[in-house]
């Protein structure tokens, strides 16, 4: 697939030769393009995860003869703390999503944070078509057409992840233990679900920063960028009036090769790359909008603390220089060049393409998830735009990935505004995490609907930063949540035994 | 395929030339095979049902390129007594099973009857691959080979449910009308599931006789037979006595010339069918007791009320004879010969197959819905035999079906005897019913889970009694069974309205 046409479909902005009504972006909830350099690594994980495999079948809802192809799924396994099976002692399963799954190990030390105190198993599961986990012997043969990457779906994931979760305990004698999964971003949505579909499976789920009402294909499309304007305008009006009108300059020096050249040189685009800005420019927006935690991190990108702050800093520092492109440059450099490795220049149209491809998160936002996000208002911070329409996303998709999405399936499936009622006198255990300045939250349950399904919102939180590993910085309100989170699981485990000896297999 | 083969894998008893570790049976829990007069049938339900057809999709979980494929389903719709979409009046979806929809809108007619008081809209929804609902354009095609075939399977079935049902309230402009679901043996474990499954999609479920516990390949092979057993027992010793003697007198005959043209002159078999006799005579027993209704019925033969009673009866009767098999012939001719329209003899061998094929019951049983019903204890009414080992089975499924098993599977989605655990403090508005004369009351849940999770036992009744049209002979305790659904259903209507504005969307 060429480069363009990622850059085009998670671009908010139309590039030349393309037209603008062909230009919508799609943010994914943790984008691929940017992690791959992690993607291939064999090394083990820092916290010491075993690596293994799991046997698992390529399609668990039909009986047709390709359906029991099998390929092998990758999981990590940390025993260290486990009270073991004849204890009844927890299993703590992540439920992987759209990248290798260490990435989700180094970025979800909640759960070996706690693991001591639950003596809990800890288990990380990788997502089928992601990471190492690909069907049909490798990523490029996953997705050499639909004909094989069309077994990249969420219930599919699901099933894996029940396949996996009856296979482990069985395998340990564990039948017993309690399960409770755990999920962020769009593992938050997969836990969630797991929790709603196969509730037999795991006790309780913890869906950190889930937009599980996103998936309606007539949600909001404005919320989103609603929330990343809000950030950065909560920060300093300054910065965001900056950032508002840097557009406009943008547009004019693309239709200008003086002008062109001058903004690469002010924003040290390599040769070439200016035609790009935009692209480049929302994109560090959105993410350091999503990752705006409150300590150092190397989610997508190595970041400071409060990136968003450090950004609207460095445009609001008169020393920045005075010029619109100076002041963009003075952020861009903190987004993509923390660590001062970016090198003599900044080339847009090659970062992340290594991920490029048939790829996962491509597929299944082209498939079936349609999360609306593509709407500005007039205040947004980028230029005002009507959403894509889910018609023209359709055509889109049909003829990059020659497939029909079925956006409306999710909600059918899963339950998207309704499930706000539904779930009042039905369901349970399940803890919501928001972080509002979150541009995801939005979509997220942002209030309790029962006393067993729980909604924790922290004003000041960024994309799942609950499960991220405790650090000797973390402030006050982030270390009561997690404390909170960590009460209501005691009591659903505690619920859980006192419900049924523990010498009863469950 | 040969009809042999389905006599061998539907009948407790080994056949010539077959060996007797092949011997298994599997009751369909509606028979396939004796409901085939009626199965193209193209006039009007009785009850003046609409029939109507929806576009439905192969495959709802992958985005391979066969998944797109549609086909017609078929559905029955009655809107005499609906109070309409402004009022929110409710919608009562019986979950179709195994055969045409057509029998289960005959069979059911609790749902009509009950339609007045709720001014519900009534729809019977047909299973894929069954009746009329073929995809691939007909029933050969379909069941041409695993690649036709593979898309038969309970998650697809719900999944057309769920599809169903959004698509009917969208069309109908009733998107806030409750939806209720029922539905009877198969049909019940597919209305208990849809609940767990879509509980966004149905405020309650009432599951009639689902053996949903049963699904488990470890569930207890005896008990079917042993609820069999009890029920003929129960009604007279004698009864049980003769009949359990019967099988060592066929055994006889079967080795010699003479006793088998005796025996099949003695219970009027067409001439060569006395090697089926075996098969011929558990399948009216175990299906006599399933339909022990306390009124005539006609679900899989037109009999008289209480059945077993009447078999039993005959069987004491001096007057029928003294050899066991004019005892057996007046039993056989009350099961098979109800009406009289037998004619002058029996023919066991083509009776049901014009129903044979690589239909879709057998297609079921061989991949994903094993039901253990195969033991027999040493008092069983059958011969005391081991049950037949998932070894076994799956080796007969391959080389019959050319699939392999994946018994483990259901138990893995839907749960099997763990449900009655995690449903305690999960799920909700259920109502699970059972009747102990049936044999599949075994697999049933008996007790109450919670204060929403109910069980209503009949000591009385036989399979899925519950549901059937009330008729001025119905006992009290039948009455009553359906007077405490009812109130039940009502309450969740009346929750549901409370909960929510009519007005508002759900």
């Amino acid at each position: 697939m060429n480069p363009i046409f990622l850059l085009l479909v998670f671009s908010l902005f139309s590039l030349p030769p393309f037209s603008s009504s062909h230009g919508f972006h799609f943010p994914s909830l943790l984008k691929p393009s940017q992690i791959s350099k992690r993607h291939n690594s064999d090394q083990k994980s820092s916290h010491g995860y075993e690596t293994k495999h799991f046997t698992q079948i390529l399609d668990h809802f039909n009986y047709h003869p390709k359906s029991y192809i099998s390929f092998q799924q990758r999981y990590l396994v940390n025993g260290d703390y486990w009270g073991g099976a004849a204890k009844s002692s927890p299993i703590f399963v992540y439920a992987g999503n759209e990248a290798s799954i260490d990435i989700f190990a180094d970025n979800n030390g909640f759960l070996l944070d706690i693991a001591p105190t639950f003596e809990a198993l800890i288990v990380f599961i990788e997502h089928r078509y992601y990471g190492k986990s690909f069907p049909f012997g490798s990523e490029e043969e996953a997705f050499q057409n639909a004909t094989t990457a069309g077994y990249l779906s969420i219930s599919q994931a699901l099933a894996d992840y029940a396949a996996f979760v009856v296979d482990l305990k069985k395998n340990l004698s564990a039948e017993s233990s309690p399960v409770v999964v755990f999920g962020g971003s769009y593992g938050g949505m997969l836990a969630a679900w797991f929790r709603l579909k196969y509730p037999h499976l795991a006790i309780g789920a913890l869906a950190s920063s889930a937009p599980i009402l996103q998936i309606d294909p007539t949600f909001d499309p404005y919320i989103f960028n609603d929330i990343v304007t809000k950030d950065y305008r909560s920060t300093s009006e300054n910065c965001y009036k900056v950032i508002k009108n840097s557009w406009d300059e943008i547009d004019k020096a693309y239709n200008d090769s003086i002008k062109l050249e001058k903004m690469e040189s002010s924003l040290r685009l390599c040769k070439g790359q200016g035609l790009y800005t935009q692209y480049w420019l929302s994109n560090a927006l959105i993410y350091a909008a999503m990752t705006d935690y409150p300590t150092p991190s190397y989610l997508l990108q190595p970041l400071p603390a409060y990136p968003v702050n450090e950004m609207c800093k460095a445009i609001d520092n008169p020393n920045t220089g005075n010029d619109t492109f100076s002041k963009l440059y003075g952020a861009m450099n903190i987004y993509y060049n923390f660590t001062g490795t970016a090198g003599e220049c900044f080339n847009i149209s090659t970062a992340g393409t290594d991920r490029l491809g048939y790829s996962g998160w491509e597929w299944q936002t082209c498939t079936e998830l349609d999360l609306p996000t593509s709407g500005n208002s007039k205040e947004s911070i980028f230029p005002e735009s009507k959403p894509t329409s889910i018609k023209d996303l359709t055509n889109l998709c049909k003829s990059y990935e020659h497939v029909e999405p079925r956006f409306s399936w999710p909600s059918i499936e899963f339950g998207a505004s309704i499930i706000k009622k539904s779930l009042k006198r039905y369901g349970s255990n399940i803890i919501f995490f928001n972080g509002l300045r979150d541009p995801w939250s939005g979509g997220g349950i942002l209030k309790s609907i029962s006393s067993t399904v729980i909604a924790i919102v922290a004003a000041e939180g960024a994309h799942h930063v609950d499960l991220r590993g405790s650090t000797m910085e973390d402030p006050k309100w982030l270390q009561d949540v997690r404390e909170r989170e960590v009460q209501i699981i005691k009591q659903w485990i505690r619920e859980y035994y006192e419900d049924f000896s523990i010498s009863e297999n469950i």
